[in-house]
């Protein structure tokens, strides 16, 4: 969604302040991933209207790098996401690959910058082909792309570095929006009383767009002075004499300045000019969090619960080619950045039914969609987390630590736990103990408000339901024992599968999908977003084996071979089993019972 | 489906013997109209495999009551239906008239016949540009449609009374067979010796397709030797030594009848040729059953589950082109004719979601669709089933009439109530004698097995659901309260809408559809099958207040002028509301409780 639209529509039904957070690209693969989860969480706690992610210009890897990001925050993470872009080393060609790959992934908003002279150049000097200001980027993007992008520029409540006739200040910002800008980010800034007076004189001057003020929150003295000296920015006099004396005490440095800054934002919003805050959170969590805490601007559980809302059990993307998207197979539960790379180039109308439209075709993108790498932790990470198992032990233990929460993830599974096992737990545990390896799993829910904490999703005043479901590694030797006691059990459904694909179940029909979640909600149709279904666990499969493959390639460079032979045994002499319990009213575990026995 | 893919499909899990039935057209709509509330008595009584109808030759009138008897069976009332196709008095343009809306109908299966001379002759004469024996007429449907029909052609055991030479018997039933017809379905007879010498004949003559025998019961004396002569058929010895003494006392002649019938099936059967029995119903309900049940051909309970587990609360149509029909508005529940008549036109891709794919779009068919008449009944018989109500008392006594089972029918209502709104009965009869009008409900179900007899729908092992509803007439003034009562309500929505179309609604997304009967199955997707909405509310809306126009046209003319104004008032001074209780967990009757208090 366009941002001015967001914040218009917001703004509609509350008075309250909104804002927005920025983010720069992390270097490392293993930082991006990081940076994921704590974009995640920021989400969760305060609600942002959108957020921003800096350009890496230069193309290449960096470049891409900065795309996948824009890409993964706006489709996988729902975040509602703005691209940087800026003139610098950029030609022609670079700049239509990005804003190609900002369309492709749903980004709908572009921030256009002429950007900062390279770091080995004092002087900033367009490259061949390129881009000489920003607004010439602007009229680009309107020429090229109509009004799918809304645009923002920047504004320099203090003067540009570069300018040197101070009337040309609001000139050159006039000019930027006459060519096509809607909304106004500004540089950071501490001198509140020359803000205000700067946005008198922005729409005296005849620019009506919203004015976004970019904050800078104080996290350290050094990096405090380094900031304002490198934006030529002022520095009010309060600043100094509070932040000087205790320059060594970086606690007391961030709390005070939190208090500086939640002072300066306050006098910002009762100006009347202003009713969006961006914060550039540096790529931390504390400080912006801190600073809408303390401006009673993170949400109320009323906000949280109607956010929740348009969400199913999984986190609806923005991406418009899925806005019909509402139903996924199971098997991804706490792998989505996959899941979507997977099926990012399902068109629009492979969704017809909100899924895969035939789900008989093979609709699942190639494991090449996913990036070089299906696991999401840099091998010196991932030797950290999972060390080198030696024996089946050593993996029912690392599972184990999963499910209680002493370890946030697995090769298989990206994202953490939420306590909705906990009804299953001690069965779990059990299981892994007695070295059937559980994967993934649902517990069984006859029932509950949709507004439940652990397990509630959707609208308010309804009712969700779900199937037991349990996936796991069972030995190859107990499958038939399996197959034996599930034979034309229609209640227990079951699908197994091994490494060479050959499969076994029970189901009557393979080519049905069985909704193992779904919700009933006043005034719709019955919501019911995750599915268990032959075709795509055999894609689920696939990603598995190639996950396990991965693994040991890593635990093979650290020379742990021991480890090596546990991986391939547990890929050649275990199967991939899943089943479904079809009586949710029960309360009996009945997939623990009838493994427990085999 | 094709008959024989039917019947063999059936055999393949089960010894039991197989039947069908055939019936004629009868002379007058209100003729029609029981006749298929017999069709459907008899066949949720015994389940046939499929019916047949036969052809009224001759154009116009009757041939498109042919035509739309077949349409009836097979779209609404869900029976696999074959058309009987005669050449008699059927010029080529009335052949392909009479194919084109089988087709269209989605019947599959044709009876081709040559057709018995016209009454007002002796003898047989081809009409110009028709077909002179029924194997041109087999070749022209293979020709024209391929294998889309499934043709059957009649045998004759004893011969065709017209036929000189015996040895032509077999002879043309090879030309017939070779022409392309699948089935052989014969002539009545009672010979049973005869009839088995017979089919060693036709087997041992190089026919190999089934044969159907016809088998007439008998209801009276008269009627059986009537028909014996008609078909030159020979009576053994035994049928006259028992029946002519006793052939003043009907009863007991269709009881002897009976057993003599049964007796010649089960000598059919042990015969090892036939594995299907067609029966000649003459429209009539006992004698058929009878022969059924004396022969334990009537259903299990196992058989009569497994056949309601392909249903929804409604029949499931067997046209094609509804095949993938999984949802329908709630308003037409006691409407299945004009429901079905109204959506006829829907192209196949119209159901991509399983229903009309794009709620907004004006997807119903116009009223025109619906036949003449909206009243299923005759001006004589609507005078005798509902009287002239002079007040809306006696309103109120016809609607409790019909919830008590006194009556089987009303004006927006064609077929009877079925126990299924017994827990809300109470409560509706006190709202009718509050004059707030009842015409369609059903209660809140919070789960219950999928085989309850009374609500159950769906494949076994299942979960089905309701959320109560009610649709009614509220006086206008009464309006008001009810709109302010359910302001902001998103527990209890509802629409209102009066004669002239001003729709009033508490509905925050007028344009979503609201799930009210749904079921949870092992290992399927939720099934929906009813829903309320408004688009096709407006369209029963149009449909509800033509109905009380005929209703007044008929009153009219018999110059019943109190109950025109009376309707007229009900037309005027009430207004049509629907509510829904999305809260299907809690027993309480709230819309009951609401309305009693407005």
């Amino acid at each position: 969604m366009h941002i001015t639209e967001k914040l218009d529509k917001y703004h509609e039904t509350s008075n309250k302040i909104t804002f927005s957070f920025e983010y720069f690209v992390p270097k490392t693969t293993q930082g991006v991933q990081n940076l994921y989860d704590r974009m995640d969480r920021m989400y969760e706690a305060s609600l942002p209207q959108f957020i921003d992610i800096t350009w890496n210009a230069g193309g290449g890897r960096l470049s891409q790098m900065s795309t996948e990001l824009v890409a993964t925050s706006q489709s996988v993470l729902g975040l509602e996401t703005c691209m940087h872009l800026t003139c610098t080393n950029m030609p022609l060609q670079q700049i239509d690959d990005a804003l190609e790959s900002a369309y492709n992934s749903g980004c709908q908003n572009i921030l256009a910058l002429r950007g900062d002279p390279p770091r080995d150049s004092q002087e900033w000097t367009p490259v061949e082909g390129g881009f000489h200001y920003a607004k010439d980027l602007v009229s680009y993007i309107k020429k090229k792309y109509g009004n799918h992008f809304q645009i923002g520029v920047a504004g320099y409540p203090e003067g540009h570095p570069e300018e040197t006739i101070s009337s040309n200040n609001l000139k050159f910002l006039k000019e930027k929006v006459d060519a096509g800008a809607n909304f106004i980010i500004t540089q950071m800034f501490y001198d509140t009383d020359n803000f205000i007076q700067w946005c008198k004189e922005v729409r005296a001057y005849g620019i009506d767009v919203p004015i976004i003020p970019g904050i800078m929150p104080i996290t350290t003295y050094a990096a405090f002075l380094r900031r304002a000296s490198w934006g030529s920015i002022s520095i009010p006099e309060e600043f100094m004499t509070r932040l000087e004396p205790i320059k060594d005490d970086d606690e007391l440095v961030r709390e005070v300045g939190t208090q500086l800054v939640v002072k300066m934002c306050q006098k910002l919003i009762d100006s009347g000019y202003i009713n969006h805050l961006h914060l550039y959170t540096m790529n931390l969590e504390k400080a912006p969090l801190m600073i809408l805490e303390r401006l009673g601007l993170l949400p109320t559980e009323g906000e949280v619960i109607s956010q929740n809302a348009s969400n199913f059990p999984w986190r609806k993307s923005l991406n418009p080619s899925r806005k019909n998207e509402v139903v996924r197979p199971i098997f991804w539960k706490h792998r989505p950045y996959s899941y979507v790379a997977r099926t990012s180039q399902w068109a629009v109308d492979e969704f017809p039914n909100g899924r895969f439209g035939d789900s008989s075709s093979p609709a699942f993108g190639g494991l090449d969609l996913c990036g070089s790498q299906l696991i999401r932790q840099s091998p010196k990470k991932s030797l950290e987390l999972w060390s080198t198992p030696k024996t089946f032990n050593d993996i029912a233990l690392l599972i184990n630590n999963y499910l209680t929460g002493k370890l946030v993830c697995l090769p298989w599974s990206d994202i953490p736990l939420n306590h909705e096992v906990d009804s299953m737990l001690h069965n779990l545990l059990h299981l892994n103990n007695k070295l059937i390896f559980t994967i993934n799993s649902q517990p069984q829910i006859n029932g509950i408000r949709s507004n439940d904490k652990i397990h509630g999703w959707g609208p308010k005043d309804g009712y969700v339901y779900q199937k037991q479901y349990l996936e796991f590694l069972l030995p190859k030797v107990k499958l038939p024992n399996l197959e034996k006691s599930l034979e034309g059990n229609e209640m227990m459904t079951y699908f197994a599968v091994d490494l060479n694909g050959n499969l076994t179940s029970n189901h009557p029909d393979g080519s049905r999908a069985n909704a193992v979640t779904w919700g009933i909600f006043p005034g719709r149709e019955v919501l019911q977003p995750t599915i268990v279904e032959k075709v795509s666990f055999l894609a689920w499969k696939e990603e598995f084996y190639r996950i396990i493959e991965e693994w040991k390639l890593t635990l093979k460079d650290y020379n742990a071979l021991e480890s090596v032979a546990l991986l391939d045994s547990l890929a050649h002499d275990y199967v991939l089993v899943n089943i479904v319990d079809n009586d949710f009213v029960s309360e009996e575990d009945k997939i623990y019972e009838l493994l427990i026995n085999l």
